[in-house]
């Protein structure tokens, strides 16, 4: 059976391959008037929030292609609700810029909170975008890979459980203390990036069905 | 046979790909002098014309794209005609960021009519690309898939018989109902969003010449 | 035979698709004070330079891929000077954003000469890599697909010939008239335009050696 | 075998191309105030360093492209610590253009030493990036192309050591010799640049394990 998805995943690469360089577009050097050393010193140290915010976003949007790609190694056929619902996860991507110019600009002022919430708060539309997208596809399974096993739709499924109920979390947390809201979402990253190795289903091989 | 257009394909992807995320370009932090809260919230509120704007690029260069790809999916061979319709298309889908920021900035003064003016003759422009697309594609069927039948030639260009006179109107409509022009070019890419998914032909498997 | 220049025609198609992109990024919208409609349309007519600049150069580069695509579709093999060639063109083809701002900045004022000597002069530069990546293909025809016949590489040369002569000619045509240098380029990039049709070889279908 | 890679490489292409044409977004025209020709021609001349600084950068870029390519067509297989190490260098590469901008802005002041510092700091981090790349692939084989010898294993790796020593030694001489520190680099790549042809395997044809 021919992957019917081939081109939506070379799109969606596209997108996020654009929307994880495009962050490095708020690093902006600083703006001395004088080209004193120290001065140059003091100013790039005084940016750790940017550098901070920038590398967040970079590694956030690389996990979200992982994982888009490990669904996709499953997903066979389409149909309008896996278009809407892949559209949106890139729609979401490419905004992730802006709340990392927030973040950037706003923390370690009064208004992190805000920063942080806004941040936060895209992260649970992603998650519910993802969820969207995983449902639409296993729902019946009527677009997956004719021999996956339901072990392995499971096993993806559970992958992501944690997903919304901990940028949940950090989102209402965002709102008293910025600082734990960050350090909630940086601990779930690192917990996916260290189990993605483990989500390779046994029975990956492509199947030629007749 | 051979598809003579998969490097084209490849190329209009990344395009489009990049058009579409490039717009969040124009999402531009509030430059607020003070670091308070309060301000920062009525900053972020007072630029829901930008966050429209982008969202209505966004999904009109994502049905763009999925238009794009249909057609494709039934071109195998091209001509410069061809090269040059396809060529006007992206150069369009470049420009869309162009009237995205005038919308974003006009939008809600006395000047919004010049901006959705702009916006929607822009999508006029387009409509007159895809037709001549469509029309060099299926001139004597030479450039089509071979097996491709009368029915679906016929059922292509009727799914977007409505894109032309719609966009006419939404200019014709801007320069006196800005809003109005917007809600138009809304409920027609809301239709073909959700009638993309039935332009599947039946007959779509490729197809081995021998 | 194994086509060895796959991810290198990828990466360039990238790297084209970017440039030709990022043009847009030039055309911004006029920095009006105040909202009136009038003022607003006065602004937009006044940035015809930039129209132009952005359409030439968004031409310019797509005339380049379409080259760039025919030239490596008879290129099989690399080597060091090959990359090199190729490395060259990209690094060009990102360069024409910068004159292309240059000729949008300056057209219409006295510096019009200036800024249309350094956008010509980048098309001698992209000329002179182009007849280094041919000539180094096709020296020997050892880079090049076996079959191909000496009638073919001869008529892939000859069509570029008028580029070095007719883009010189622009560049000091440039000192004295500006208009004049710009049109001659506009001319020669219409001949390539409707004559890139006519360059498809017969035998042009992928051979299997054994 | 199939290579598990592949969407990796593709994803990584996309990256190093915007990575590598974002560059020209810091070549900004100059912001004369009047048009004279005099005027803009010496502003066009003071710009060197930033015409310096993108060009040095750019062909950072596609070397460091060319090496990730050759590397990525011995590795057939992926775990947990190559999608980091792969992840980190696309980190680093997206990095280059903010210190590419300090040098642009800083070179010929007294400040040029921090930009240096920053710049040849980032390269040294690239190589011990591109070094764990390696030995994590190369790791008991099990990442590798499976007939791969070991002759072609350390022919790679020996390619490669020159890399972290040079850069450590820019890196400390930026302290005191800006210009010497850029010089070194200089050598460095175009040494990479002469070599990378061959560094070709003789054995580099895919191999088909039953």
């Amino acid at each position: 059976m021919e992957k019917e998805t081939a081109r939506i995943e070379g799109f969606s690469d596209g997108v996020f391959a654009i929307a994880i360089t495009l962050l490095v577009l708020d690093l902006r050097i600083p703006a001395t008037e004088n080209n004193d050393r120290q001065t140059l010193v003091n100013s790039l140290l005084k940016q750790w929030p940017s550098f901070l915010a920038f590398s967040l976003s970079f590694f956030s949007i690389f996990i979200m292609w992982v994982n888009h790609h490990k669904m996709f190694k499953q997903i066979y056929r389409r149909n309008s609700m896996l278009m809407f619902a892949n559209g949106l996860i890139l729609f979401l991507a490419t905004c992730i810029s802006y709340p990392t110019a927030l973040l950037a600009r706003y923390y370690g002022t009064p208004s992190a909170t805000v920063a942080v919430a806004v941040y936060t708060g895209l992260f649970v539309l992603i998650n519910l975008a993802f969820n969207l997208l995983w449902s639409t596809a296993s729902r019946d399974r009527k677009l997956l890979r004719p021999a996956i096993s339901d072990a392995a739709v499971r096993k993806i499924a559970r992958n992501y459980q944690y997903g919304l109920p901990v940028h949940l979390s950090a989102f209402l947390l965002s709102f008293c203390w910025a600082g734990g809201a960050l350090i909630l979402c940086i601990v779930l990253w690192t917990y996916w990036a260290f189990t993605s190795g483990r989500l390779d289903l046994p029975d990956e091989k492509p199947v030629s069905v007749p």
